[in-house]
């Protein structure tokens, strides 16, 4: 696993300290409508991500992988006035495709990808038993086959409505995307978009064990 | 006019070149569906926000202003190909609200607001005539009478749909905004957030002269 570097150039919200905030890995068993005690959730998830390169054309891939999300404490105990803060400090997704080859994503080291749970209406007196999730990620996507490295510059803003459970194991969310969200090239890193991601849908999964996210970093080193 | 500040801490998309950029005022006439020459436009600006401080409420502002947006040279010379790349160089807004007092809004000095101008789809072979524009901007917003700074960590991603002439005067647009934009206080820059934003609407004006530029400026030295 790499190591989270810091200081970060930007941060997208608020950081998650992260002294004393321990590793939770699987199995847990996670009550409904009940604030956790801060911790770094080490999660599954899937994602089914759509990429145009211009020249290239569009293609649909199939991510799968692990995050590290850092949570705050909440800010109150029950469950329906808590917010929760968190960061998103490690990931790994690898999908292929047969036009693109495989791709890695993972998180671009100088940027804190940031998000919160709390209830989607920010009024008082419109409490809702179900929270929203939202994270503002700085991703980078390694396309070997192409010899690509691409990035994001505005925030891929990945959300999950319907938030019963913290954190949201086993939810559907996307990314909210304005028709298409330009992605750069390192190669080319102040120059026009090279390719867009135009769709993203995920499901975030369970804890896993430290030797299943262990296995993934070894197929890393595999591809 | 206060000057921009370069160079920035990040900037959310392409930087566009400022020499040989010339300021353009009214009057102008913008033909449609017609790639422009590179230029910094000064244009009016209204926009209806709703903000949502805890332990204060809710409240809708009406704001009038000025924006200096720097066109880059389009990438084709024909509509349906062309792209531009945009920065909001500078914003001056200013509402009221019977709650809040006056608010100023302006840009965050350190991070480059950017955006583009572009078919809505990405893939080729599916030109529009009609083009979307996309902005991701860094804001701050003075409530002198609260005593608070605001400004947003994840970028307010200003959107104009079904743009067809460069800039879109007169265009209707909206902030893609996922339930709350999170608004963070100048004085405790690293805490929970300290407001939010909940709803933006806004209306591209037409292009100003110079005097009545100077005269909003004017305003805002009087308030």
């Amino acid at each position: 696993m790499a190591t989270t570097e810091f200081p970060k150039k930007i941060a997208y919200g608020p950081e998650v300290n992260l002294q004393n905030c321990p590793d939770v890995f699987a199995p847990q068993t996670v009550p409904e409508f009940t604030p956790p005690p801060t911790g770094i959730d080490n999660l599954g998830i899937t994602s089914t991500d759509t990429f145009s390169v211009p020249g290239l054309g569009e293609a649909t891939v199939e991510f799968q992988g692990w995050v590290r999300v850092a949570r705050s404490k909440p800010t109150a105990e029950s469950w329906d006035r808590a917010e929760v803060y968190t960061n998103l400090i490690e990931m790994y997704m690898r999908g292929e495709s047969e036009a693109f080859g495989p791709i890695i994503v993972t998180l671009q080291p100088d940027i804190l990808s940031t998000g919160m749970i709390r209830n989607p209406r920010a009024t008082e007196g419109h409490d809702t038993a179900a929270k929203a999730c939202r994270m503002a990620v700085a991703a980078q996507f390694e396309l070997p086959k192409l010899g690509l490295q691409l990035f994001n510059r505005e925030p891929i803003e990945l959300t999950i409505d319907n938030v019963k459970s913290i954190p949201p194991a086993g939810s559907p969310g996307k990314g909210q995307i304005y028709f298409v969200l330009p992605l750069f090239s390192r190669a080319d890193p102040d120059g026009k978009p090279a390719a867009y991601l135009t769709s993203l849908k995920f499901r975030m999964g369970g804890y896993l064990t430290p030797a299943q996210m262990q296995s993934a970093d070894t197929q890393a080193l595999l591809h």
